[in-house]
């Protein structure tokens, strides 16, 4: 469970491994210095055939903020230095094309290979966001709860064809300093030349659990009875109605053969 | 076009503003030390619910690096410090359920929601991953292509149900120094409260083009007469036969529904 003692033997590492999510700020907006730092730290991150999938919104309207965070029940979707929501986007290859090249295009714009692309692309660009920010001494978090309501949110967003949101980034002064959160045992995660067998994958996850057990308990803030693997059956059991986002990508023209 | 002006004002964001791919490597494997602080740095990006649905496989043995360097004609898949392949795996979460769990949790798992979320853990924990090696002085390149026979990979790797490979990464002793790639002008990928209008993308993107045509051009390696819309329309024009993707997801028992 010692996962942050791994050496840190300069700055790059010793933010990476002192990561936690933020999830209370202070009442201070981001620079516009500090945004453009972010961004154009995520545009540096690696993209599959240069695509650039992905476009960010910096969402700062008030209303369109505090409607979000009730939907999602989410305080600091409004309380934030910054929020922005990190988009999978197909259209902008497109937007040069002629109207016949367009309708050639779609085969391709629609499956699920290019869309996974568009989806790594936008996450690769994130972390880099995150990265950036907590480097100039903000916290963040990533959210998924910005889409409680996709729809409601690609329409906030005036998101065209081939453009999906996929979570939210709230960056700002933190007001909070949670403890480090132990990861999984690094040979649950990495193994040499081919997945681990399913007892070695036991055994590693019944003492991680263990130790998050009693990481759950002892933490300083939100204690509780729990442990990872428990919590995670429990939620998977529960059938979601987790459709509605296929039917939400379908409608968007992605994901769909 | 001079997104690597953008001031540099500590080691992390130093690192990322200069990143670029390396596809040419010394003959010298990573240290243990090396392999494992990147794995670290890797595990330390967010994930959603804490799911952390991805598995890391270093691909060493030389039989394997080769076949699959030959599959896909991209040389540094077999010549490189070290390989490491990143999974979408939500097979760890069902582990320690019990049969019926693992039958009632299929529903969820089988979502295009809960499978969008494995990959976005992923190309997180990836990103990482990338800036630590390049933290420590090595260079890197992910590549799709070790995905050229996704299923020889997943045979190669016996990867379960539920575990897909999305991507490599081949990390190294750089032996080349290639320019910087100037990215898309920040306004073509950041906006506020709304997405851009067509016009205004369009406008960006020849700017862009009208640079990367110089870029290409000019470069120091590898010139060509190109110019990145068209580059993207061409390739998306010529319905490649992605949907086997499609088919070897489906097969895996994810992003089917």
């Amino acid at each position: 469970m010692n996962n942050t003692s791994s050496s840190t033997t300069n700055e790059v590492l010793a933010t990476i491994m002192s990561h936690r999510s933020i999830r209370k700020f202070k009442n201070e907006e981001l620079t516009p210095f500090q945004i453009e730092t972010i961004v154009r730290a995520a545009q540096m991150a690696s993209s599959s055939r240069f695509m650039q999938a992905y476009s960010i919104i910096g969402l700062t309207d008030p209303a369109l903020k505090r409607e979000l965070s009730e939907i999602a029940k989410t305080p600091y979707i409004e309380q934030n230095g910054h929020l922005f929501i990190f988009c999978a986007d197909l259209k902008r290859l497109t937007v040069m094309g002629t109207e016949q090249e367009k309708q050639d295009m779609r085969m391709m714009l629609e499956s699920s290979y290019l869309y996974q692309i568009a989806v790594i692309d936008t996450a690769l660009a994130a972390q880099n966001a995150a990265l950036a920010a907590e480097s100039l001494g903000l916290g963040a978090v990533m959210m998924q709860s910005v889409n409680k309501d996709i729809r409601r949110l690609d329409q906030m967003l005036a998101l065209p064809e081939y453009v999906v949101p996929l979570f939210g980034i709230a960056v700002g002064v933190p007001d909070q300093q949670p403890e480090v959160k132990p990861r999984l045992p690094l040979e649950a995660v990495y193994s040499e030349n081919r997945y681990p067998s399913e007892s070695d994958m036991r055994e590693q996850i019944e003492a991680y659990d263990d130790g998050m057990r009693h990481y759950y308990q002892t933490r300083s803030e939100n204690n509780r009875d729990a442990c990872w693997s428990r919590s995670h059956i429990d939620l998977l059991k529960m059938q979601l109605p987790v459709g509605s986002m296929t039917e939400y990508l379908h409608d968007k023209g992605v994901n769909r053969s």
